[in-house]
């Protein structure tokens, strides 16, 4: 076995053992992964799961449908290799001019902006998985555009970290009747959304 | 003021609020933008400056030297826009092919096999920074070159997160008696990484 993945082997006998709840076998892979990729033993407390949300993400995956990240850092922590073998293109238009452009002149987030436009676009059919590790602002427009009905997808992961609106969206997501992944609290970040994205990946390619 | 920037901004005044502890005027951004990073104030207990870190840090910044950083997600994460500026490169090889090879080769990390061939190419003379959020192996064989005198960069940001060997690897960093930032225990990462480099960048561009 190579090094790396060793360490991730030991690493996660280590998590199991210092685990204080019970998750079954659908929902441990992706709170485990969400400990290693922190150090954080809370988030076995504060992690909310819809109860079709492994169902849902698994089956966008195995689909190749596209997931929508709200910033590069995420982007950069999935795990893209995997994600290709299904078909599955990783989106994130933070950067983009004509984002910067609509998040000025509409007084938007960047992350926002990238958020409304991708997801108003006729490209939306092809999203499975939103993926939010940063913005409250692109969770609160999502989940607005959700609720007029503009969009449908697979799974909602939110779990944006911070101080200005990322209890309240996360709270907001946990009482949603679609599929979500969210993280009470003030914690969250773009190493639990890619950790959550690459749980679903693993699961996605066993027993299929 | 732009949207994004306004809420980064009400984010500091409240952080600075809830913080338990005083740090004076140089430490104060740094250990700010990491809580700001993960909602996390144990960071306040477990940051540890060398007391030259934050000054040979932004000369780093200032003289245009390169940052070497373990993961993308790090990559990710810096402002590079803001380190452009001062003529800094990101250096990043963990994908490339040849670390890889080495890895496999010498049973090493990738990450670790990328900073031995990085600290120990000609170009090592143009690195300023190190910066890890994830590999301790690249952390502990980053202190191996720097204690066989093979290299002396001008700041190591030493941040992994993790079960195996994280904690060790900062301890052993945190008794240095060349500058550093480090947290200790458990936690770290990617994000926290990126805010040290975020905030020296600041820092840089100010009192010039």
């Amino acid at each position: 076995m190579k090094k790396g993945p060793l360490i991730e082997k030991d690493s996660f006998n280590l998590i199991g053992k210092e685990m204080k709840k019970d998750f079954d076998s659908f929902h441990l892979p992706i709170v485990k992964r969400i400990i290693h990729a922190t150090g954080d033993f809370q988030f076995e407390d504060t992690i909310r799961f819809h109860p079709d949300a492994v169902k849902c993400g698994v089956e966008a995956i195995r689909r190749g449908l596209d997931i929508v990240v709200d910033v590069k850092m995420v982007a950069a922590g999935v795990n893209k290799k995997a994600l290709a073998k299904f078909g599955c293109n990783v989106v994130c238009r933070i950067s983009d001019e004509d984002v910067e452009q609509t998040a000025l002149r509409f007084s938007l987030t960047r992350a926002e902006a990238a958020f409304q436009m991708i997801l108003s676009e006729g490209t939306a059919s092809n999203i499975g998985i939103i993926a939010i590790g940063n913005a409250p602002t692109a969770l609160i427009k999502t989940m607005e555009i959700i609720d007029a009905g503009g969009f449908s997808p697979a799974l909602v992961i939110g779990v944006p970290v911070g101080f200005v609106k990322a209890e309240e969206s996360k709270d907001m997501l946990s009482q949603k009747n679609y599929p979500f992944i969210t993280c009470l609290g003030k914690k969250g970040g773009s190493p639990v959304a890619a950790a959550i994205i690459n749980a679903l990946v693993i699961i996605a390619g066993e027993n299929k």
